[in-house]
């Protein structure tokens, strides 16, 4: 039996070694990983094939759907991409020990904001074992440790890509016990309440998940339970572009949580009826005056409405939304400048579509998940969304006493 | 009775106004409270005189101790205090629209970090109602709003300053019930169920508050439970320095979060009974090999560990600290980078008093509390800390169809 105690006790340790290694470290260890991965293709492929037998028998008995089916296989592809994310993941700056600002408080006395690593992270994803590899990569770089726990029906897959990393960290010797995998529900429970070893928990997976956590944990949790994400169409935006935007947006990939869910538009806008008979073409589903504006589809179905002005449409997004990602297309720029000065959101665009909300997209290397939380990272969390900072203060022999009793000054001097 | 449901909506719906103010009418809304408490000086001496005969009838009967009788004082000092911090804080700058940085994520695609308030937070802080002030300004100056709640024992004056700030924001026409007062625990218990309308609380209290609040709500939960600060002196360090700091440390103010509980002395350092004796004169108690290394005495008594090493001390902070604050004294400097890059800590010190940790010191202008938590902010936090931000993507009509198909790919270049 694991002990999950001893696991993130070890993690915990193994933190306190990997938060202020080098970054040559961290690089030759994603560069292990990808090695691993590259001479180990045809184990992966038939540990993933036992994954793809069991969910093809409980598929038949209607125990997962067609779409997790879908994302539990690992093909040739698969593999190249996580290659070239490692080597991707490579390449980008090392997100820790950077100065984020220094100042003088006084002479001698000088005060730097420092970014760390934030400690172990508990991260449950869902069905794609791939995640696996792309969530212990972004936290080796970040100088995290992490105890990840995969979905059931990808366990063969899991375990073996586990494996293949943890032989990768022993062979530069990397510290012990860095990434762990979990495997039972039971285990996430008992994670949760490892407060005193494990410092954010980030689930990736349906609502109810997310709100299990939330609600059974004192740990930070970072991640969104929903994406409800809107395209607002202003009165002058042109016929063509609405039109690409919002397909792409629908359409491009309806399952994903940055897709656009409502689209509200502007009463004056020439083209409602235009663009919903294209809309169907497009093989959308429309639904006007939904019982439920903050219902996410995930799929080819769009809410539409028609309303007054730019501030109603900015308060509907406000109420309804998930403050994930939300889009303006107009010619106006002040009416652009006030949506998203005035949107509360994680992301919001305009002129373009929502589903560049992205960590690839946004340059990140990858992502551990989107945030919908209003504290520590929002949006796409990459690298700089996995640290957090301490303050080093260097002296000569100050004390505080003089300060408090106002023969000394302070200067506060950002330098 | 007072609705928490209605104040928090309410308090919802003013940081969806004051999330975009310009700074100058927020450092208009400081200047005014300013003026509001200069004005009415006499009514808040009276309403704290109430306080003070409640709370002297309290110390007599033993509900409430000395210590916290002094703190609910308001005098002619903490008045002019309170209206120096106000206009410290008007001359910071604006937290808030700040660029963090820009990207070019291809032709006319630009994505920018922009810095932005976090929402409604509820702060729970202790009898010295001072606080009230220096909250509530802080709240204003980085454009979030508050629901906060006093110590029961400042009821008077507390109330007293929520009407000063109310009339003072009126005044200028700032968004209405953006500053908001409660009174009773159960208003608390209530608070902390409204994590739709409520981002964040901040406890400023007792090691039993914290880990209550941190047991009830879904809400994140900035704070520190406890400061178990310490110091090492390392093999070569100066004797009158050790000693100086030592005093300070512990002394100038042995009540404070930040004030050292355990001395850790290299067992090569020559001056060790020296300082005993020295400690002694300056009343501080020592015990020497404590029970518990992890008690808070928040008195002038100091716990000392003689360590064979560096690396011994390092262990001892890591397993027995708090993470808050550590301080080194050394004249080694490879000692000093290595304790600063391995002790996990918000604050890291080396050569001066653990009591520079704090707001006002780092030149924050105040602080809302000093944070131990590894998420979103750590140390003492300022306006900085009372920020988060969103990501504006400003495009001229693309869609992700291309990039995902590879017809066109990513920048990704910092501008």
């Amino acid at each position: 039996m694991i002990d999950i105690f001893e696991i993130a006790q070890n993690a915990k340790n193994a933190y306190l070694k990997t938060m202020n290694l080098d970054v040559e470290i961290k690089n030759q260890a994603l560069s292990a990983i990808a090695k691993k991965i590259e001479q180990n293709k045809d184990e992966i492929f038939a540990a993933n094939q036992k994954d793809l037998e069991n969910a093809s028998i409980m598929l038949k008995e209607g125990k997962i759907n067609q779409a997790t089916y879908n994302r539990l296989k690992i093909n040739e592809n698969k593999i190249n991409d996580l290659i070239t994310g490692l080597n991707d993941l490579i390449k980008l700056d090392d997100p820790v020990n950077k100065v984020l600002w220094q100042k003088e408080l006084d002479e001698d006395l000088i005060l730097k904001k420092i970014a760390t690593p934030i400690g172990v992270i508990g991260v449950i994803f869902e069905a794609r074992p791939d995640c696996f590899i792309q969530i212990a990569s972004l936290l080796i770089k970040s100088g995290n440790c992490g105890i990840l726990k995969g979905g059931s029906e990808a366990n063969n897959t899991n375990a073996l890509f586990a494996d293949l990393v943890n032989s990768a960290l022993d062979e530069i010797n990397y510290p012990k016990n860095a990434i762990n995998l979990i495997y039972s529900r039971e285990d996430i429970k008992t994670m949760l309440s490892l407060d005193e070893y494990i410092s954010l928990i980030i689930p990736r997976g349906s609502n109810s998940l997310v709100k299990f956590i939330k609600e059974n944990t004192k740990i930070p949790v970072l991640g969104h339970a929903s994406g409800i994400c809107h395209i607002f169409v202003d009165e002058n935006a042109k016929y063509e572009n609405v039109k690409n935007i919002i397909i792409d947006a629908k359409t491009q990939y309806p399952s994903a949580c940055n897709a656009v869910e409502t689209l509200l538009i502007h009463k004056e806008w020439n083209y409602i009826n235009q663009l919903k008979k294209d809309l169907i073409v497009a093989r959308i589903e429309i639904v006007e005056n939904p019982l439920d504006y903050a219902h996410e589809y995930s799929d080819t179905i769009l809410s539409i409405k028609i309303v007054d002005n730019l501030n109603e449409a900015i308060g509907h997004i406000n109420k309804f939304g998930s403050g994930h990602t939300d889009s303006i297309l107009s010619e106006d720029n002040e009416n652009i400048e006030k949506f998203m000065n005035l949107v509360d959101s994680a992301c919001v665009f305009s002129n373009c579509s929502t589903r560049f909300s992205d960590g690839f997209r946004f340059g990140f290397g990858a992502e551990v998940g989107i945030s919908t939380n209003k504290t520590h990272a929002r949006g796409p969390v990459g690298l700089e969304g996995l640290t957090i900072y301490k303050y080093k203060l260097f002296g000569k022999n100050q004390i505080v006493a003089p300060y408090a009793q106002g023969e000394k000054s302070f200067r506060h001097k950002f330098i």
